[in-house]
């Protein structure tokens, strides 16, 4: 027989099971921080139909959409009629339109799943990438604190991911889009373009940016950029950045979005004060703008202290209308994304996310054929009491057994001869430090339940 | 603007949040259950790049399939080079031959994920569905002890996913064959096609199995047919028939496959003893055959004991090769599959999956807008110690906020106004009781920790 070539489809990830231990355990986390800010689960189908996916997007986006049909639908050249997510956006929108009647609002969902993108395949981008996100939305109104409760959840989260000193950043789109306005940028849609130049502060500096302002595209006067660089470079102690807006907002003839958009940041920070969010772990930054076209007002991003070069690695902002392409009703948000897939391949890359020790805490060893059924009975009382247990039914020298309980993480392997047999113990052994002790074997579960 | 209609794709499954913890909880128990006997988990990709996937497969399987393809290859009119999975064995048998070399081996490994199959959509058929699956794969050589640990793994899932009484049952296909053989039907495909009308002894009863092995298609003659169906239909306690069975493998001139197969049937109740499954919970069913061609050896299927007409819960068998398609390693296995979604929509119609408690525990409502830092503040302290916390933002009256609460499913809610903020309290409102209590502020999280 011919055989085929097994390969994983290019532009996914596929673990090994110690790597995705470690990768569960991530996303375990996340999942228990969301919960714990009081975010309840959904979860969408990985494809939704077409002209419904696609409804609202279109150029880039729906370039790299995945479409999907079966096989009749193939066989009779039909345009496909289902097409894969390409992020957890759109589905929530569509979810939230079509059950709004039956969710009570403000709706706080928070959904970790794949989505689908036809990249051009190169090393860390990703096809098949996940997205943890949450989300809430408001019905007609949804109140500021909520704003500041966003980078109270991240802070939880990336503190107990342990992926080492964070910060985040945010800021308020109004106060750029203000200053724009101010400075005579009267197309919303010039706004934008303005906006998604001084979003590359981080990737070109100033100089680069202030070259991209005053190129063909914008063509802006050098003043004007001087001055948009300015507002977007001031940093800081989050007083001193307030003080600083509030005096250009109190001038006369100040723009109304910039009074508006600084009035909001600093009730973030004073609600961010109230949650206790220490100011160690975040700052307003004026020069965060967000490429996406949707954000409305607070936007936000987070950085690794260790790593900035890996971007911000948690993002996302507030919204005025989640789902007019699906619905009349207003439906306001706030939410952040963190494309888990990727921030596991970069920490990867750093080193930070090495293999640990297993989910199988104990190994029990198969020392004599015969005495197996004891075996059995002691993995099934481990069992039974909660611990994680595998036992080596394949008979095989002692060494190879201990040799897979090291090669898989397990921790601790347990034996037992004749000799413990008669004594009514067994001989634990912990295979990182090489020690081994006797214990009792009805107390053997007990062991292990309090130990890591 | 018009309106796009909102619209969940048809033949998939898609939860409300209450709905959606309770089939998280199930879920969660399942892996748990994986875990606790030493499975690791793994995930694959979505999609397999089609020739892979469908290397082996052909006639009703491929024309379920679902291809997917990007935006460009479309335009392209290229074969869609990509396919979603339609179960999680092909990926594995994928998987494992792809990352032979890095893997131990016996390996345990469990996958909960999505498959897709293009079904005729009707009520409780879907499309894309969930399926839990645990393998144990050998290298060369896979001893039976592990066929006697698959139905101590659905023992304790069972048990803890609470679907009240089940059984399981189990066979060794090698018995049936052997029997078949016996009885002059030498063709494998043959003995295959009998097997699958065996199969169907559930489904149609006795006379219908027989009137279908004597039909067109078999042509059995009457008396095989009753041998047959004699066999399938001998039921009791294990050791009886264990006893039949031993008494005609001992007979001169028995089948070499039917003696075989009685002996591994002895062996694996055996290991289920030491195992310590209780025997109220299992049954040798030699009406048990299973569809699948694969099978070789050890069958299972599971029944909850209170809704017969549901069909198994969980099923699986033991197979010679895992993965020759890909390979040419001799990889033995043992595994089962759980089709959650399947399963969840079955009890949802039988009111056995009714929405529980949320996965929050507490709302903090808003009392008194000025006190709004204090809320912030006491939900932070909540959190700090691990209760799931809600905090509603949105100023309204206090009886709407509590309906919130009541509506999502949160058991507590705490209400702090002046009164209670001077004696540095707050009132607790159990939401399913009425019942109201004022704790210290300082008290509170211990107050929560302690309740469910």
């Amino acid at each position: 027989m011919t055989l085929t070539t097994p390969c994983t489809p290019p532009g996914t990830m596929e673990l090994l099971p110690r790597q995705q231990i470690v990768f569960q355990r991530m996303m375990d986390t996340i999942r228990r921080g969301f919960e714990l800010y009081g975010f309840l689960p959904i979860e969408t189908p990985v494809f939704e139909v077409s002209d419904v996916l696609l409804s609202k997007s279109g150029g880039d986006t729906e370039k790299q959409v995945y479409f999907v049909q079966s096989t009749g639908a193939l066989e009779q050249g039909h345009r496909p009629g289902l097409a894969l997510r390409f992020d957890l956006t759109v589905p929530l929108a569509r979810y939230v339109a079509e059950h709004e009647a039956e969710l009570a609002f403000p709706f706080r969902r928070y959904q970790i799943q794949r989505v689908y993108r036809g990249e051009r395949a190169q090393r860390g981008r990703y096809r098949e990438f996940y997205q943890c996100d949450i989300d809430v939305i408001g019905k007609d109104t949804l109140p500021l604190a909520f704003d500041a409760e966003i980078p109270a959840v991240i802070h939880t989260l990336f503190t107990e991911l342990g992926v080492g000193p964070f910060r985040i950043h945010f800021n308020n789109r109004k106060v750029l889009q203000g200053l724009f306005e101010g400075l005579g940028i009267q197309e919303p849609e010039r706004r934008m373009a303005v906006l998604r130049q001084v979003d590359r502060l981080d990737k070109v500096g100033p100089d680069g940016v202030r070259g991209l302002l005053m190129g063909d595209e914008l063509g802006l006067a050098g003043d004007v950029a001087d001055r948009i660089l300015e507002l977007a470079g001031i940093r800081g102690p989050a007083a001193d950045v307030l003080a600083r807006l509030g005096a250009m907002a109190g001038r006369p003839g100040a723009n109304p979005s910039f009074v508006q958009g600084a009035r909001e940041l600093e009730e973030v920070v004073s609600a961010l004060r109230a949650f206790a969010v220490p100011e160690s772990h975040w700052s307003i930054n004026l020069g965060i703008a967000r490429g996406l076209d949707y954000y409305t007002g607070t936007v936000y991003e987070t950085f690794l202290t260790d790593h900035p070069g890996m971007g911000s690695v948690c993002s996302g902002g507030r919204y005025d209308n989640l789902a007019s392409q699906y619905t009349r009703s207003r439906l306001p948000g706030v939410g952040i994304s963190i494309g888990l897939t990727r921030l596991f391949y970069v920490l990867s890359e750093a080193g930070l996310a090495a293999p640990g020790p297993s989910t199988v805490k104990v190994l029990v060893t198969q020392f004599d054929a015969a005495l197996l059924p004891e075996y059995l009975a002691l993995a099934a009382d481990l069992r039974s009491h909660g611990v994680n247990t595998d036992i080596h039914l394949e008979p095989a020298k002692l060494g190879r057994q201990l040799k897979y309980a090291d090669r898989t993480g397990i921790p601790f392997a347990v034996v037992m001869g004749p000799d413990e047999m008669a004594g009514g113990e067994a001989t634990v052994k912990d295979l990182r430090t090489g020690a081994q002790v006797r214990v009792p074997r009805g107390e053997l579960a007990g062991y292990f339940q309090g130990r890591e």
